[in-house]
């Protein structure tokens, strides 16, 4: 960071069927929360940055940009970042280097999605954008179906059990019980994973993150200082297409991105207190814990087999929150800058991948 | 500019009608011909910025970046920027803040639209998604209806005639002529505008960009100097909607965007020699000179009925040279940085919008 970026105000939707929200409706309920939090007014926004990846897909809305500007007396100039499930790191970085290059003083960061409105086979083919429509598409692959091949892989090659792997889900459903802005507040025996109905192969259906709706906003500012601060923003990227890759048990955009971030932060991961992880599938935690460097290949269950001094997904994560795509890079950072707030520790790390990790974004946030 | 960015490079497919290319080969096009004239391999390119409105809509694709990126070999960080048709120009912006802010010292910037494979209903729709979806599209109106509407309105206004209303098109045909990337290379006399169909009155087919596949890439640098380099980059926004504003015969961002884009050049606008403008419908032109103080209020046609020293849309414009969206606007500054060369002159402007100017991007450049 060439300037210190403060985190000086955070907002967002509860995650969850909104049927009677539109688009607009969420992102406005976000933004006007994330404002009221700030040690700022709406016209002290120089520029606003949405993420959003299904816009067009599933509410005929391109342009969110103008929208978001729309909704702020001065319209700031403003526009949309996408990267699929990593819209909003995007959309972070890019208001990082808006804010580095002196372009503005102040950026709002808005992350929106809307998925319910249109039927599971539709948004179902909406996320399938995230990967290759030439090479992983034709053979009729969704992502269940693409982290079903990459689990059933990564239990052959470390042993990995059914019934290790029920610990994630679970985890993340007891966790989400104290955030009253999770879309599943209810906690789930381990033993009921496994029993829900099967997806894709070894996955079932408490291994996969929900279709949700939600909105989560973040102000970002070189002006005005607060205890939390940005101490690190990276992207890194892969192939699109899992099928160009020499593994699919590892992910090197998230060791790629992970290592520019430690680095310009100028810590160890050793140093992290609070971990918000991109599960979108249980299998994807392990994979992410391990190519992140907090467990060895093949041991990242032993994080899920008993807790240690770093929480992991302790809003709920993608599994319990709810998965808004491009809103839950947003609301990463927003529940990780809650729990240093709670716990007093220094630092949190958001770790937010796109399509199978062909786009990583690790963000990583300090507390004076 | 808080550190000179130069334009190292530049690249582009030919716009048209490409049945037997996808939005990746289009893209591969445009990605290899840039980094053959640039000053560096594609190992230098530090990160990616893809501009695109519809690749959802035409090709069941999102994720861009990760795709671009898959086409170098480093697969370095990349993310899409959308603004309708005004993605070229948040790209370019977003490059020039990663590159100001020193999270990069070489930006790929790329525009690609893939726009014939759907039918042109569909193009239709998925370009109304420029619009605002709840107060604009349920009146039934597309994009030409509402050029037509502006169009009405600025005729009644200033007593613009049908006739001279011709003389736009007519030349921006006429200059395509000379340009081997423009679709159509056909001079049309003026008089043949207005005979052409009626497509929503008082706008007839010629009056109106076509639909289009294309890709245009720049290689932007902080590191490798070259005569041609940004001398602005500005964004403006206005309300996404059409009804939300006090006028549609002037475009609040256009008038934004080029005062602010004038004082960061440190220049008036009487100093631009070479203007690429967003001729999206015949009319949008006149307006646009006008706000950017070419001309003042109505007087915009009389810079079709002489010319001046400053040449208009010498490529063709997005009327003769096509107008695959997201592209425009970075073809554009391919085309002034030709301009400059070869007439060698100091300034070249290009203004770029989305939807009816909701988005507005201008973009200066300097010749040394």
């Amino acid at each position: 960071m060439r300037s210190p970026i403060y985190l000086t105000g955070t907002g967002q939707t509860r995650f969850g069927e909104h049927w009677d929200m539109s688009i607009k409706d969420l992102m406005e309920e976000a933004i006007d929360s994330a404002i009221e939090s700030a040690q700022c007014t709406a016209l002290d926004i120089d520029m606003v940055v949405v993420a959003n990846m299904l816009g067009e897909v599933a509410s005929d809305q391109a342009h969110l940009g103008a929208m978001a500007a729309s909704l702020l007396p001065h319209h700031p100039p403003a526009l949309r970042a996408e990267a699929a499930c990593a819209s909003g790191s995007v959309a972070l970085h890019t208001a990082c280097a808006l804010l580095e290059s002196g372009k503005a003083e102040t950026v709002l960061v808005i992350g929106v999605e809307k998925m319910t409105d249109i039927s599971p086979a539709k948004i179902a083919a909406g996320l399938m954008g995230a990967a290759d429509a030439e090479k992983d598409a034709p053979s009729g692959l969704t992502f269940p179906g693409i982290f079903g091949l990459i689990a059933s892989r990564y239990m052959h090659e470390f042993n990995l059990t059914r019934e290790q792997l029920n610990l994630v889900s679970a985890r993340h459903h007891e966790n989400a019980m104290s955030n009253p802005f999770a879309q599943f507040r209810k906690e789930i025996p381990a033993e009921a994973i496994s029993m829900s109905p099967k997806v894709a192969d070894p996955l079932c259906m408490l291994d996969c993150s929900p279709i949700s709706d939600g909105a989560a906003a973040v102000i970002l500012s070189t002006k005005k200082e607060n205890p939390i601060r940005i101490a690190a923003s990276q992207l890194a990227t892969d192939t699109l297409s899992i099928t160009d890759r020499p593994t699919i048990t590892s992910f090197a955009a998230t060791k790629d991105a992970m290592a520019a971030a430690l680095e310009e932060a100028g810590i160890n991961q050793s140093d992290i207190d609070h971990l918000e992880l991109h599960d979108c599938f249980s299998i994807a935690a392990l994979i992410s814990l391990e190519d992140m460097g907090f467990a060895n290949p093949g041991e990242g269950i032993s994080l899920y087999e008993k807790k240690g001094k770093m929480t992991i997904n302790q809003s709920g994560g993608l599994k319990a929150c709810g998965h808004p795509v491009a809103a839950t890079g947003i609301k990463q950072i927003i529940d990780i800058s809650k729990q240093m707030k709670r716990s007093g520790r220094t630092y949190g790390l958001a770790h937010n991948f796109g399509g199978a990790a062909a786009t990583c974004g690790v963000h990583i946030l300090s507390h004076a």
